[in-house]
């Protein structure tokens, strides 16, 4: 069964990676030859999917400099349709719908396959910012228009950590339509062992069905890596920086402790029961970093694979 | 090598069993017996050592309702003379220093065998209370009087969790004379890694050799158990409350977490190239939860000898 038939029947085990679609002044050619480079370098994997990001100007949520510019990229939609028409799986497309009006984000949902495309709908960036169709109208339409299209939506550990209300927003996303969840990038167990806790136990209180949380892991090969991930608002516990900054092999550190991250909470969650996924995602574009993301993945799935 | 000989070589790979001596009002002859119990029950597991606790009462430390009653117990120095010489191992003894005159202190220490036993110096629970000597008078007192004897210290991740400076604590009281520390019961292991991670870089920075860290883990049969765990200032996180709340057999899954918790530190102070030891204690005196702790620390024996 392919993600979308079993994120129907509210299963997990399955393996995404996740790609942030080319800079917007890229040239056309120089696209297609990027989204060629890529599927060549991921279809061995073995891939249940792919989840192609929508990047929002994020410095309205978080007021420090970004380590790594803000540059406009290429509407994933766009992307998937233009340049990925040959990858086999079903695709996750990333919508912000800060940046769509009502009547573009209607037609695009409407138009999808829904055998083929699932979406995760992401609210405007901070609360000063005024979209033009808040994240509720645009569930609602998804509803509407084309209400066999899978919905996924965002958690986030660290909000669990900082408010302990995160299992909540997740269900009432549920209630909402959301068929799964995508936590941004995990380098602290505890706080996502944390919420899939609450969440279950919240669920089996509450009589609903768990859908799969799909766990987001990602290396990391500088110092100014770890302080983007930091200013995503990713926690990074303290020994994992210690030992990314003293190892002598920062990436090959950092693949290992993502690895054994991933590994211990896919243990975690087939001992509590509840269905899971995994999601690879590359925070830096640098080469090595992409090619350690890409192993990463590679080794995940063969984990999930021997069903271990 | 015994555990003196282990220490004094800056060695780790023990494993300690921690007794909280037995009610001040016990008749004598119930305490000769439950010391003869205690040794029956724990002679099987080939522990490398005996840690005996000083209770002091703590409420000056905590103004929460202490779940379960302070009663004062016997002072641990008197039950190892009087009701332990039989057992074959070092013995780590601590002393609540505020409980104790000058005097009467300083008999003690000059009075120890240093080949046998070791002492753990507590300094009093709370600035408010006023004590006769000081936690530093009376580290200097052992090294005036019994330079010989080993000097450990007590070591709090959770306090390292909130103030980040508890590995500078533990390099100052290496320099007054510490040559291992103690950990209070470990259910985080979060923030036990981030102790022993900032503690060795910290070393290393400042052309120390780092001593061994005895980190202590407990089971917990019960909510209320759970409840004195925090009361004691132990962090424990979500999830593991959520687990042992809703398991058919609290105890049973406390045991496993445990054990994945210390066999988790274990392998990360052995990457991280730092000694350390293992700690077992019963934080409740129900004998389930007693005969738990014992099997926790016999698997632990196993872990450490097979250097798995």
């Amino acid at each position: 069964m392919d993600v979308v038939g079993r994120l129907r029947e509210r299963q997990g085990g399955f393996v995404l990676f996740a790609l942030t679609p080319p800079r917007l002044k890229t040239a056309p050619e120089r696209v297609a030859e990027i989204a060629e480079t890529t599927m060549e370098r991921l279809r061995p994997l073995g891939l249940d999917g792919l989840i192609l990001y929508d990047i929002d100007d994020e410095s309205s949520r978080n007021p420090s400099e970004r380590p790594f510019p803000f540059t406009p990229t290429l509407d994933p939609a766009e992307y998937l349709a233009e340049y990925l028409a040959a990858w086999q799986t079903p695709v996750v497309v990333y919508r912000a719908v800060g940046k769509y009006g009502p009547d573009d984000l209607g037609l695009w949902l409407s138009s999808q396959d829904a055998a083929r495309v699932m979406t995760v709908l992401v609210g405007a960036p901070s609360a000063g910012a005024a979209p033009t169709i808040s994240l509720s109208q645009a569930q609602d339409l998804r509803r509407g228009v084309n209400p066999d299209l899978l919905l996924g939506g965002v958690a986030i550990p660290e909000r669990h950590s900082r408010r302990s209300d995160e299992h909540l927003r997740l269900i009432a996303k549920q209630e909402a339509g959301c068929r799964f969840f995508v936590t941004q990038v995990v380098y602290g167990v505890n706080a996502a062992k944390n919420l899939v806790s609450d969440y279950t136990y919240q669920c089996a209180a509450s009589g609903i069905d768990p859908v799969p949380i799909v766990f987001t892991f990602s290396v990391c090969g500088s110092m100014k890596t770890l302080e983007f991930l930091r200013w995503l608002g990713v926690d990074v516990p303290r020994w994992i920086e210690n030992d990314l900054r003293h190892a002598g092999d920062t990436l090959g550190t950092s693949l290992e402790q993502a690895y054994s991250a991933a590994v211990e909470l896919a243990s975690y969650c087939r001992r509590l029961g509840v269905p899971f996924g995994i999601n690879v995602e590359s925070v830096s574009i640098r080469r090595v970093e992409i090619e350690a993301s890409v192993e990463l993945a590679r080794r995940l799935v063969e984990h999930l694979r021997s069903g271990a």
